[in-house]
């Protein structure tokens, strides 16, 4: 029986989404309990998006699902690694491959992204 | 000028750390802006720890500091990425290697851990 600290954060954990096959961190997300079930059952990464306060499979608009490969828990139960297979090659939804595309160097940042779609033509706006 | 949004999360950024040459995710903390600060200027990973609620040197006590070599901040500046070098060659305070040592699988855990260093002689309890 797995047993998370869902109560630690008001019922949600920090979930880092790892490539499974070039170890490239691609984003982190918020799950709560009913997007981990989710998650183990579909084998889709799902999370709760906090602005928009609902489940949230990833991809669901842009077709750019995260296929699990490999779950991994820390320590104190309370982060979820999920290491994934990115369909369609970008988990940002700016297009960029990874959402950590923001490099910070002498006090500022510089994009070293790697644009995969067009957001414009994907989300519609 | 780098703008961070500590709002969303009361003042605190989740913060994934990663081993710099082998890509392996070691662990998942929390910056408040001090400890962003302090991991800029010192170079040494730096948190904010939520059960002691006081800013703490990852490493200060055991002597794995975490050496920054890079940082990258994501698309929406709420969660960062650190690349660092991990001295002493473990990141959780059990003594494994990485934090993320719980492999999930048919609805338990295994441990995959690699074993560093003995938590017993380090922490002195």
């Amino acid at each position: 029986m797995i047993k998370l600290d869902f109560d630690k954060m008001g019922g949600l954990l920090p979930t880092i989404v790892q490539d499974h096959q070039t170890g490239d961190v691609l984003m982190l997300g918020f799950m709560n309990e009913e997007a981990w079930e989710a998650t183990l059952s579909t084998g889709q990464a799902t999370f709760y998006s906090r602005s928009r306060q609902k489940i949230w499979v990833k991809g669901e608009t842009s077709g750019n699902l995260q296929i699990v490969k490999e779950i991994r828990i820390d320590c104190d139960n309370d982060s979820v690694l999920l290491m994934i297979d990115q369909i369609g090659g970008a988990a940002c939804h700016t297009g960029y491959r990874s959402c950590f595309y923001k490099q910070v160097s002498n006090g500022s940042t510089q994009n070293i992204g790697k644009p995969v779609f067009d957001p414009k033509e994907i989300y519609g706006k």
